[in-house]
Parts: C-alpha cells; sequence; structure tokens
C-alpha cells in the first residue's frame, strides 16, 4: 500500500517507523545492564502494532491508563497488563472479566476502603488479584508516603487476604518534567527510587512479600543511572517524543516520531501568519512548553526550506492553526502539505483514529489504528 | 431506557436536555425581530439529534467546520450546509459529491488562487458553486478586508462565472471572546456587521449580486442590536455554554448543557487535593479562562452540597484531574460522582464519541452518538 503523503486528508497523523523504532532502541540501551524489566506504557500509542514493536525488546508486560486499554490490548494478545490509575469499585466488574479472562492484571491502590472493599469482592467472587501500592515520592500528583498512616492500614488489611495480593509499590516522578538538566532530572529519580523502595521495605517489614518496585517516566527512566532495589520501570512518551521532552534535552527535533500532516489553508500576511487546517482539535489545546525555555504555542511548523524554529502555531481555533509567518518570505501556497510537531504527543494524538505509517523516505506503507475513549 | 447516572461508566459526557432547549430558545428570542436568519454552528455539537432541535425554530440550514460534518449532517438529511473554513483544491472533490447529491453546499474563499482554481473545477464538471468570501473583520484570524486587493481579485476572477456564484461574505467575530462587557461585544458586533457590509456592497458593486451577509459568535448574536445589512447569523456553542461563556457575562453556571461525568478517584489531602478521573483527556487542555477575571483551571467540579466555586481542576494529567480540596473538609468518599464544568465545551466534548441525554431531575433518557475527525 506504499503511497505518498500527498494522497492523505488532512490533518491527520503521520508516525515514522524509523524513527519510531531508533526511540524503542535507545531506551533499551538506557535500562540495559541495570538489572530491571522495562514495561512501556502504552497511554500515548493506544495501538497494538506499536505496542508489539515496545513490548519486543523486553519481557512482554505492558502499562496502560485505562480499563478500555487494557481491554483492547489483552484483546490483542498482551496477557501481562498493570493498570496504572488507582481502582474504584466501580471497575471491579470490568477489571475481574479481564482476570477471569486470563490477564495477569495488575491494579493500583492507595486508599484502605477501596482495598477492603477490592478484598471482600474478591473473596466473594473467588479471584486471585494483584495489586500494586501507588506511591508519592515527589508531590506531583498522589499516593502514599513512607509515613502516612494510610500505607499500614492497607498494608494490615491486605496481610494474610487469600485473594489480593500486594505484588509491590509503584510511583511517577512527575515532577521530573520540571527539570530541565540531566542532574536535575537524575536527582528526581533517585528520589523517586528511594521513596519507593522505603514503601516496599515498609511492607516487607509488616509481612508482605512486595517483590516490585515500579518507577518512571521517560526522563527519569532515559537518564538514570541504576538504582538499587529498583525491579522495573515504566515509560510510554519515549516512543514519540514531542516538543516538551526535546525542550528537556531529551531528544532532537527530529527524534520526534510522530507529527501531524497539515495544509495550508489561508494566508494573512498582514497580520503576519499564514493558516493551516490542523486547531485547537487536531493538535490538542496542550500548551506543555508555555512554561518551558522554548515555547512552541501550540506546535512546531516545518516544511521544506523554512527553518523550523520560527513557525510556531502561535493560536490554535479548532479547526484554524495561526501559524507565524515572517513578513518577507513568499509565503507557502495555499493546499501546501506541512507537517507540525507537536507539543504533548499523548494529547495529540488523542483526536486521531488512526496512524499513517511511514518510512525512511516519508512514505506511507501502513495504515495502524489507535483507540480512545474509556 | 430511563436510568440513573450512577449506572455510566467515567468519564462521560452528559447533555442536559432542558437547559439545550432553554439554551436554544434563548438565542431564538435575541434574534426574533431582526430579520436575518440564524443558522447553527455544529461544530461543537457534531450530533444530528442536536441539530435537529437547533434548527427548528429557524430555516434549516446549518454550518459545520469539517467536511466530515458537511457529510454526516447530508447523511442526516440536512440539506443546506454553509462549510465555514476556507476550501482547499484537495478537498474539491469531497464538496463536489456533496452538491451532487443534492446538498446546497457553500464553500469559504479567501484566495485569488483558488477561485481560479475552483472556477476551473466546477467548469470541468459541470458544477455550480456557491461561495462566501471570508471577511476578516478584526484582525482575529484570516479573510479579507475592504482594502485588500484579493477581494477585488477574487470578485473580478468569478464575475460572470456559469459554475460559481459568489452568494456573500461571511465573518466571525472572534475578537468578541476577549471582551467581558455587554458594551466591548456590541462594539465588536457593531465593527463586525460594518466590515462584512462594506465588502459585500463593494462586491455588489461590481455586478456581483451577493445576497448574503454572514455574522457571528455566540457573544455577538446573544447581545446584539439589530444590523443593518446583516442578513444571515451564525453561532455554536450557544447551545451548551461553557465556563469561558460564563465568563464573559452571557450565562449563569446553571445554563450549562454539557458536563463531564466523572468518578472521585484518590484523595491527596496533605497537598489540599483530591482526584477525578476526568483528566486531560476528558476535559481537553483547553486553558480558555485562563486570562479571564475568574480562571476556572481545567473546570469547575460539581458535587451535592460542595460550594461550586473552589472546587477548580488545577491541573490535568492524562486520565487525573487534580481537584483543589481545602483542608477542612471530610472529602467526598472514593467512588462519589461529580460533574465538571468545562472550560471550553467545543474541545471538551471533541473526547467524547456520544452525550448521555438527561432529563429535570438529572436521569438518563437517551443516548446521542456524536462524530469526530475528518
Amino acid at each position: 500500500m506504499l503511497h505518498a503523503v500527498a494522497q492523505l486528508e488532512t490533518p491527520c497523523l503521520l508516525l515514522s517507523l524509523p524513527r519510531l523504532k531508533l526511540n524503542i532502541e535507545r531506551i533499551s540501551s538506557a535500562l540495559s545492564g541495570q538489572g530491571a524489566r522495562f514495561r512501556p506504557h502504552l497511554k500515548s500509542a493506544k495501538c497494538a502494532e506499536v505496542a508489539r514493536i515496545a513490548t519486543q525488546p523486553h519481557f512482554g508486560g505492558i502499562t496502560v491508563s485505562t480499563l478500555k486499554e487494557a481491554e483492547y490490548f489483552a484483546d490483542n494478545g498482551f496477557t501481562d497488563i498493570l493498570y496504572a490509575v488507582a481502582i474504584i469499585p466501580a471497575r471491579f466488574e470490568r477489571a475481574a472479566k479481564l482476570i477471569q479472562n486470563g490477564v495477569r492484571l495488575q491494579l493500583l491502590l492507595d486508599d484502605p476502603t477501596v482495598a477492603n472493599d477490592l478484598n471482600a469482592f474478591a473473596k466473594k467472587r473467588g479471584l486471585s488479584v494483584h495489586v500494586l501500592l501507588e506511591i508519592d515520592s515527589d508531590g506531583h500528583r498522589n499516593g502514599l508516603t513512607p509515613t502516612d498512616p494510610r500505607l499500614n492500614e492497607i498494608g494490615h488489611i491486605l496481610l494474610g487476604s487469600m485473594h489480593v495480593t500486594i505484588d509491590g509499590v509503584l510511583t511517577h516522578a512527575g515532577e521530573s518534567y520540571g527539570e530541565d538538566t540531566a542532574e536535575g532530572i537524575q536527582s528526581i529519580a533517585a528520589m523517586e527510587a528511594e521513596v519507593a523502595v522505603k514503601c516496599a521495605e515498609k511492607l516487607r517489614n509488616m509481612g508482605h512479600t512486595a517483590p516490585i518496585v515500579s518507577i518512571g517516566s521517560t526522563p527519569t527512566v532515559l537518564l538514570n543511572a541504576a538504582n538499587p532495589g529498583v525491579t522495573e520501570y515504566r515509560a510510554g512518551v519515549y516512543m514519540f517524543m514531542d516538543l516538551f521532552q526535546s525542550n528537556l534535552g531529551l531528544c532532537s527535533h527530529d527524534d520526534i516520531a510522530v507529527t501531524v500532516l497539515s495544509s495550508v489553508i489561508g494566508h494573512a500576511l498582514s497580520h503576519n501568519r499564514i493558516l493551516i487546517d490542523a486547531g485547537g482539535l487536531a493538535l490538542s489545546k496542550d500548551r506543555g512548553t508555555g512554561n518551558q525555555a522554548k515555547d512552541y504555542g501550540y506546535g512546531l511548523v516545518r516544511m521544506a526550506n523554512i527553518s523550523s524554529e520560527t513557525t510556531i502555531v502561535t493560536d490554535a481555533n479548532q479547526e484554524h492553526g495561526l501559524v507565524l509567518w515572517n513578513g518577507t518570505d513568499a509565503p507557502p501556497p495555499i493546499g501546501t502539505l506541512v507537517q507540525v510537531l507537536p507539543n504533548h504527543v499523548c494529547m495529540t494524538a488523542s483526536a486521531h483514529n488512526r496512524y499513517y505509517v511511514t518510512n525512511e523516505q516519508g512514505d506511507v506503507i501502513d495504515e495502524w489504528q489507535r483507540i480512545s475513549g474509556w
């Protein structure tokens, strides 16, 4: 099905297969010799074909952020799945169905009431459920600290349970996104590991085996040194990369594997802008680079012969991207195809239901579906 | 199919049918006696059932922002469709198919080259194509001003064309979103009308009939006085309303018809927050209220007995909403259902593939599909 991108309807999502593979190889190199497993996070990709490539160098386990993703990947043959958002009782049934269908599903917990409810549910159903406790290593979002009384409470509730096993602990160093030096990121990574290991040891002291200490984010995994006690790493955006990650110094613009193909649809040269058909829906309204050293607005436009540092999407209406255009150059003719590098690829990809997969020459070689919703 | 919202999987979109109907009645009242037609914009709703209610008090024509919407609404029986984003040659074929299937489709133009191409295309195909010229009344995005030489050029290219008819002009006063007083909005509306009428008159002086002067945005339509020369108004977000529009003084929070139903999934009280399962995907990353008098972060959470002015979604990770929670009140238990009022409903709705339609009592009475993509 090889064909040129010019045959595609815009806006749409392009995925460079060579870049994807390089990014996946790169994280494998970063992890080699650390003696820990790697469990790719598929929340960015939401695509079975990408998942197969991403898991190939590793043990086969994946991370997801919704039960819909868990169900989709289970349907596509993945059997070791970590659902890395805190479980609530209303979702026990869907989780149970996955477990009954043979998925080695891990659930996340940080609340004693939910731990109690899950234990009762699993007992009633005769299920064997595996959980990780969510740890807060940096105040970024939620979870348990070593001194949080809920850690002990959950430990006690599940001690000796015949139905719910604490596999260990999990944390996500979201604060690493606020760092832009290798040293800053590494110090977050060290803290992430230290806090998680401490919590796992508390659980072990209570009598749980809790063998797993799972940490990770793209910055901390890529720049990490070995962390004693850490058994598993997770990351997701590393496969695709984006402008936010490039601003953190973790990749070049050429490493970004996912772009939005868009058409020039207008000229407003008296306002120093051109218009493209990738707006707030196709790019997302994520302003992740807004507080970084280099602000790319809603994305950076690449086109032939144009310095890509200046053609920023300064505003995004629903179906219009407003692109900064200096007054002197002749604008690209209406219909010119451009590629927009995303600020935050997880958000940008979400509006699109497929990837058009490209080869080294930039031609389309395949079309991969991606899922959305909950 | 009447059932309680408690049976829904979260996050999902709720649409209050009574509020929708009130909002639709309200704009009809605002327009009554103005002697102009109203053509609802369906880019926010993307749903045939909503379109039927919205067009019912008017002449039946609709506005859309993508050809996919045009095709979808045509399939659902709508035959008078304005595609209000500048056409490019790559989309001529899809547009032609709609016209050949009997749709009275209007296309938008602001570029002489495209006008030439369209004329040649329509001639070659023996099509009768109707266009509006896009006018820039406020520097907000793009379009032609009365003194822009492109206005004359396009007028000349299409004068006497047997295949492309200039129906008139169209403008969208996007700058009205920057005003927050009735006077400010009304002055934008007056300018919008004045510039558009002036451009239409230029076309008429050239020999075009150009009967249509189409203007509009939710603020300018709701607060408008009659504008001599304006024949058609457009607006879209008025059906649903959102926090951005309430900050403009155009509605109360109770008027907002679309909310995101979400579950409380965690407590992080030491950080003064609770967690909900509506994050950046379910709410969008639109920060539209960020520069307004009252900043609602990524949305405002409503729950029973809670003052809704304080429970703001301060941060939105992919599947986590971080909600401000003061230290003194007991937090809502895990699993509590909340509703999030959206910042910008067009963006928020886009991640969801259906509306759960609720009645006055808040029970679910129907499920309406919505489309996405291009």
